[in-house]
């Protein structure tokens, strides 16, 4: 098989030919276990072409495998599927410039035993039934099908029922897939999603790891009562303690490192003329730090407590999800921070994804690291989601360069699986 | 015709027939406009008997009249419509209390040729359109019927469809009904439902009249992000903004009297992983005096900018309704209170009304008072809500008390309409 020269230009015009597609001015649509989502990969196999052979494992995830019987893989991956209106690079760069890549590394994929093979994973987002990298952790064993059981969607249907329309039998996800033991490493090209690139004139960087996460809702319940006939002193304001502990995380994650962020609220009754009786606030907290992370979360109840006391109201907590940091190999990373430097002719660094990623759930099992791509004002999951065409082209020449470096180092044949 | 001596015990088994039938554990079932609210009604024909004639004028409202033909009327009103899940005593109290009252009065009232008449002023509540003191805004002309006719409930039913199924059309309600002319003055019993009264440790008051109200939509704009991969020094979060306003207007009322409520907030997009981008947050303002209402609106506002200012936030304010403060005839306050000060043998204050009430509708055309009951607990619009009988009792034999005086001090006759 002759070996073809790599075109980051092609990646760029499969992307547009995929958001033209399945997506346009109102955002991508590719929301998983949809027919959008199924129409989004048939039209990816007919990119890919008759280059690779393409193949779905038990839990939905979408493989293109080079021809030949390969004993071991250098995956690269990422996912197709998209939040609603969501932007057209999030997931869909890293599985178009997976193929373009593996297509490329063909011949020398065949001269060292160890083939590139590119996986689509299944719901990374879980933006349809609220339970994010579906695929991966179903691949590696670390998903909890019972879990996954309980949920619906939106419109009362059941995870369950729509995952067995698309051919995945949740029953059958129980331990890891054969597949993971020929992975010899994890390569994951995705968009930063974030504004720290852009603000340090960077078109793209490595990245460490993933934050670990602590999610919560924390209910604060007070007293509601009429907001005309409650004098100041006498009410049991749950809307105001809850405000208080937001402004409390704030200063926290401001003070030392990490993020908190309080996107939702839930008042009850939730009517103006009402003091609030009971008010839930989401609480999603970020660190890259393990115990920073616990502190972050204890010292955040600390201050909703007192928040709830200074008003006599009580207050409670429930874990909704969470995940530990989660450290690439650093091998990898130190090869990813060389395949950008050598492709921008300067140094790049190495940043912490605060955004999770099918990586995470790789890495405790496979030797993994990924590229960030800058993404434009840091917007994404909407519409406006872009990246300049120099940012675009440079990250896919990286992970180009990047795939070959650990092809050519053996590293393929060393990889574990443990 | 002779005189019936005044039977409190029989209002508070009219309150209890009316709540066994259109209530009970639950809470009451009297929204306006609805056949439980009609139910209610007949109820109430039925507990008046013979001794009134029942008549509805053209908004609706539900005239309880003495026999015979009298020039002037000394009219007790209040309402029998609930909101949903509502307390047996709001609005009902006025209404039965005011029957047995003009049924005991009977007698009195033919001598001076004014006679007592009771009124259930339809949809004071504003439960199901939104919109507060309907009947008896329509009863004095303040009503723009275009306002009401641009309003549907919850599951899309236009309010002018539903009036005219209970007999209202809304084109015809322009300008004040003539019976205004014929009112020589307005009482109205009520339940406190704050716990101001309790709390001093009295059974009832008089009422000096109702606070002014300022009700906005404050919404601030800042920009959507990611949970993750957003540092906290680049947020643009709206949630935070409005969360350091609603601390902010708390402080302003407790430092310069008068109430703040920020009972409803919306968020956008409103999920756990994403920085809100733009919030909007429910003011309701309260002040019985005119310009320290009006400083109150302006100091939140000036708050509300630089908390957005902080935040690189932007934001805008739409008002959404406002009342004046309504002072009551300072005559009736004082008879108010020797009458309630008779009943109980020991001096009652008389307190400003937080809530709204269809009093404060009448008081700019006619001479107005009120009577509060203390409340339990200062709950209302709750299935909870509840007063002692020993209050019940007080409250109802003041407001005999209070309607007789009028009557025998030739108030009637020198009422005005203007």
């Amino acid at each position: 098989m002759p070996a073809a020269s790599f075109d980051a230009e092609r990646v760029l015009a499969d992307l547009h030919l995929l958001d033209e597609r399945t997506g346009g001015p109102g955002g991508a649509r590719r929301l998983a276990w949809t027919d959008d989502w199924e129409a989004a990969r048939d039209l990816v196999i007919e990119i890919a072409g008759p280059d690779f052979r393409s193949e779905r494992d038990r839990a939905g995830n979408l493989w293109f495998l080079p021809p030949g019987d390969h004993r071991r893989l250098l995956v690269i991956g990422s996912h197709l599927d998209a939040v609603p209106a969501g932007g057209w690079l999030d997931g869909a760069l890293g599985v178009l410039a997976g193929i373009e890549v593996a297509r490329a590394c063909r011949a020398d994929a065949s001269a060292d035993g160890t083939a590139v093979a590119v996986v689509d994973w299944a719901d990374e987002e879980g933006a349809r039934f609220g339970f994010s990298l579906f695929g991966s952790s179903a691949f590696t064993g670390a998903l909890d099908p019972a879990q996954v059981a309980r949920l619906s969607d939106t419109e009362g249907v059941w995870a369950k029922d729509a995952l067995g329309d698309h051919g995945v039998v949740l029953d059958d996800l129980n331990g890891p897939d054969p597949r993971l033991e020929r992975i010899a490493a994890y390569l994951e090209l995705h968009i930063e999603q974030g504004p720290v690139l852009e603000r340090a004139g960077l078109l793209g960087s490595a990245v460490t790891g993933t934050v670990g996460i602590e999610r919560d809702r924390v209910t604060f319940s007070g007293q509601a009562s009429h907001a005309g006939t409650t004098p100041m002193d006498a009410r049991h304001d749950a809307f105001l303690a809850a405000a208080d502990t937001a402004l409390g995380l704030e200063r926290l994650a401001l003070a030392g490192g990490g993020r908190a962020t309080t996107g939702r609220v839930e008042l009850e009754p939730d009517v103006p003329t009402a003091v609030a009786g009971e008010v839930t606030l989401y609480c999603d907290l970020r660190h890259g730090d393990r115990d920073r992370l616990e502190s972050l979360r204890k010292e955040g109840m600390e201050l909703a407590e007192a928040a709830a006391a200074r008003r006599g109201c009580s207050v409670s907590r429930e874990r909704v999800w969470r995940i530990q940091p989660r450290s690439f190999d650093p091998r990898l990373v130190a090869a990813a921070e060389e395949a950008f430097a050598e492709v921008l002719g300067a140094p790049v660094g190495a940043i912490e994804s605060g955004a999770l990623h099918d990586a995470a759930e790789l890495a405790p099992f496979v030797p993994t690291t990924m590229l960030f791509c800058a993404s434009r004002g840091g917007l994404s999951h909407c519409p406006e989601e872009d990246s300049d065409d120099e940012a675009l082209l440079a990250a896919c020449r990286a992970l180009d360069s990047l795939t070959r470096r650990l092809l050519g180092s053996g590293l393929g044949s060393e990889g574990r699986a443990r």
